[in-house]
């Protein structure tokens, strides 16, 4: 598909992607796509990423419960980088993190020059991964 | 510092980095650091980040005068990928992107799949790099 051909693959295939929650504008997670990956999110409206650590694809919330439900794909200038704008389901409030936390990007650099934990677990990770 | 040996750097000694403006919510765009330049976004509380096509230290707003303004520094769960939260400096509204647009996120994906312009161009791009 020739939208596809338009994105700038990097040397191992894939480009980065961030998921954005759209209501809420918050940042969700950060991951990779291959062109499968991406070409299957296009298609299913779910996103699907590349699990760089399994070297397979990860419909994401396969697992969890925690889906990804896909309104836009955005390319950035270079384009080389995805932005996905979703809504974050399966719980409520939503949570896209493995840690069981809404975000990834639950640890600020404090003033006192230490990363600190700044949102809730919201759900038990132990309980995510036994459904 | 310590702070800076809890990042998991690449196999490059990078780490990707996400740039999201603190008032809107919008995802700006999308950079690497070393760890010299986030030691010196901290330090300076302005965005620096490392440029692999010039292979140097970018501050970024050092020529179009686009500086970000860094309210936070955050950190995802694998300790791999960075959020700032940023006032984007330097034009009213916000110009973030190289190509004199908000965002550089602006090619949506259409139903027709095709990749759209989006979002205006809210300054000439010639007249960034002539300051």
């Amino acid at each position: 598909m020739d939208w596809l051909d338009k994105v700038k693959w990097d040397a191992n295939g894939l480009v980065p992607v961030i998921a954005q929650e759209r209501d809420s504008g918050d940042v969700l997670m950060f991951a990779w796509m291959n062109r499968e990956a991406l070409a299957a999110t296009h298609a299913s409206g779910r996103a699907v990423y590349w699990s760089r650590s399994r070297a397979r694809l990860w419909h994401k919330g396969e697992e969890s419960g925690h889906v990804q439900q896909v309104h836009e794909i955005r390319l950035d200038c270079d384009k080389d980088v995805v932005l996905l704008k979703v809504t974050q389901l399966g719980h409520d409030p939503s949570v896209a993190c493995h840690t069981g936390r809404h975000s990834c990007f639950y640890r600020q650099l404090g003033r006192d020059g230490e990363w600190h934990s700044v949102e809730p677990v919201l759900v038990d990770p132990e309980s995510i991964y036994k459904k």
